[in-house]
């Protein structure tokens, strides 16, 4: 259910909470409240481990509760809002504290593991979640869509793909829905020949062509596992079957994603490469609040290109679709090792071929384990997480053998 | 208002009419009526002069009234439904007919002056109507738009440019719309210089890069004129300001419209170049039908281009933007004018550029005369009309020798 709207001197004003405050998608979110203080009370922030500038921001915003996951990071923040009347709390439960107090709308873009609690707390007292965190439709994805949807939440896409997507799916019903198309850049890799691809360096596939990212989600895009990840995501945001699902590289990011309803009509979402647009798109939803991103010039940009992305160099793909397909934990056994194999990857300790080959390994062993099994908590999610993590980093020195 | 939805035993049955049913428009409609007729029951079908084409369309569609524009076109009408229960009509009066009698759903694709009393009669009962003519928002958009939201009516574009923006509008509010893109194909002189353009024959204003139509469209097509009327019709159906709209030069016709969003997201509509697209938008709404129509494969297409419209080379646009911005009664001058000279050119009495010299000139009479008034009624329209041919053919002579 959802709490009760609040009204202020200038209108309606939005209870909102941030999980992940401090971070990129954190600060963006923050940007646009600033702009329009007066619509908007904020009641809860947290971050990772940064205490001080929590504090801060929690003044600045006039939150009334502030919590950092990392509980060495506790006395900075209490240090941080002495005076101010600004409760603070540490730790997992204190996440999800800040997750469960009344505000309207909850920014869930804390990221991993630990995000799966306070989203899921946020989800189930009927909040609107803006999620921008991949880990809750990824590895419980099934679990997270059915109880938001008992609790009457709205879920929100903040992901740039995601966010168009569900703006194209406005101007139609769900049942005239023929095809979503989500638009990948193709990543830096992908005018290389599959010679160039087998000597792919670190330092090469930590540059992104359009949008500036964390090491792990740039890694993803270079390989693709980023798409397939959000074909398992659009899966469970947009209740549509594999089938229904595609995917076309647009190196351009101009275009974010299209819907083709059945009439033949295609409907997309494009804009300049700002994350503001879809955050600000959630935050005023279902109404569209101004925002200073850039306008998009389609005559300055010129020229926009498709083509079909190649499964043979780029085999993350077409792994992280047969884990669509499979359904059940194939996602979260798919995703843990794929974070494994990044991490490796970085490490030095795995070639860039070597990543969607650990990943196909690793849930080709948990299938004939027989713990191929689909989280119904949790609880059970963060097992099948840390399994398959088991699984990763037992199969690497073979694989990284292999694939160098 | 609305006539009573009517019940089938396959479920709800809408009851349409096509004005202009032997046209193109109206065959594709039909082609799409074909595939569910269950669904659709016809009242009226209207021709311009192929009675005996109507006649066989009326008793294959089971309509229960016919009409030809033609008077002449009247014994071959009624021979041809002899014995087949559906009423014949003739003449303009048999069109309002045609347009009054209780249909849901009318599709206006008659073209020219004659359409502006039949279609806003089916708007004045307050019907859903299909809009497949220029004609009644540019020469008379203010007064036809006034008198469909009085009576309830339901304007809908037919056109793919107009039709793609509708849809987009549905991705937000009237008020959160920052900008409305027209695309246009760019038309055969495209890439002319300046040179060229002076020399173009018949033959080559004639060739359409994309869309197959009659040769009026065309050449409006070439001249850039076609997307000035489009920019004038935008103005009614959307309610937007003259500063709200504008135009990009997108050569493969793949995009048919944008709306930009006060966030900076920007919603298209694209599709492959088949008219029974936006017809069957139109037919089922709010709903989507299936169609036929083949599926768009960007990946195949490959490249979007995108470029602003050169003023130099097509002042028509330019002029078009002009009889926007001063309203009133230009806009219907400026059609009267474009429609005599593009018949000049095509008889050969004048050059390619003197097609907008000729309508920028009849423009400067009208108003140098004290002559440009806002049309309040029909008839007032078909005067200003009348009035802006008799001045554009009184200028010819001058202005052909002029541009020569």
């Amino acid at each position: 259910m959802q709490p009760p709207s609040e009204t202020g001197p200038g209108g309606p004003v939005r209870s909102v909470t941030l999980l992940g405050a401090t971070g990129s998608i954190g600060s963006s979110t923050i940007d646009l409240l600033r702009r329009d203080r007066s619509r908007y009370r904020v009641e809860a922030v947290t971050a990772h481990r940064n205490g001080a500038a929590l504090a801060q921001l929690a003044r600045e915003l006039g939150a009334r509760f502030a919590a950092v996951a990392d509980l060495r990071a506790y006395d900075e923040l209490k240090a941080g809002l002495s005076g101010s009347g600004i409760e603070a709390g540490a730790g997992p439960a204190a996440l999800v504290e800040a997750a469960d107090r009344p505000a309207e709308w909850v920014m869930a873009a804390i990221t991993g593991a630990a995000s799966l609690a306070p989203t899921l707390a946020a989800a189930e007292r009927g909040a609107t979640v803006a999620l921008a965190n991949k880990e809750c439709l990824v590895c419980a994805g099934a679990l997270f869509m059915r109880r938001a949807a008992a609790a009457g939440a709205t879920v929100l896409p903040v992901d740039s793909e995601h966010n168009a997507i569900f703006q194209a799916l406005s101007a139609g019903r769900r049942e005239e829905v023929r095809r979503i198309v989500l638009t990948a850049s193709g990543g830096p890799f992908r005018t290389f020949s599959r010679e160039q691809m087998r000597k792919v360096t670190l330092e090469q596939a930590l540059k992104h062509p359009i949008w500036s990212m964390g090491p792990k989600i740039t890694i993803d895009s270079a390989t693709l596992m980023n798409k397939g990840l959000e074909l398992i995501e659009a899966r469970h945001l947009f209740a549509v079957r594999p089938e229904e699902l595609d995917v076309v590289v647009h190196p351009q990011s101009v275009v974010h994603g299209l819907v083709e309803f059945r009439d033949g009509s295609v409907i997309a979402q494009l804009g300049s490469p700002d994350m503001r647009i879809p955050i600000a798109h959630c935050l005023a939803f279902p109404e569209r609040m101004a925002t200073p991103a850039q306008r998009l010039d389609l005559a300055r940009i010129s020229t926009l290109t498709f083509e079909e992305p190649d499964p043979e160099r780029f085999p993350a793909l077409s792994i992280a679709r047969h884990a669509l397909v499979a359904g059940g934990g194939a996602p979260t056994v798919l995703n843990a090792a794929n974070e494994v194999a990044v991490a490796e990857f970085v490490a030095g300790r795995l070639g860039f071929a070597g990543i969607p080959a650990l990943v196909e390994a690793t849930l080709d062993a948990v299938e004939r384990n027989g713990e191929m099994v689909e989280p119904q908590s949790v609880d059970q999610a963060v097992a099948v997480d840390h399994n398959a993590r088991r699984q990763a980093s037992h199969l690497l020195p073979e694989i990284a053998a292999m694939a160098s």
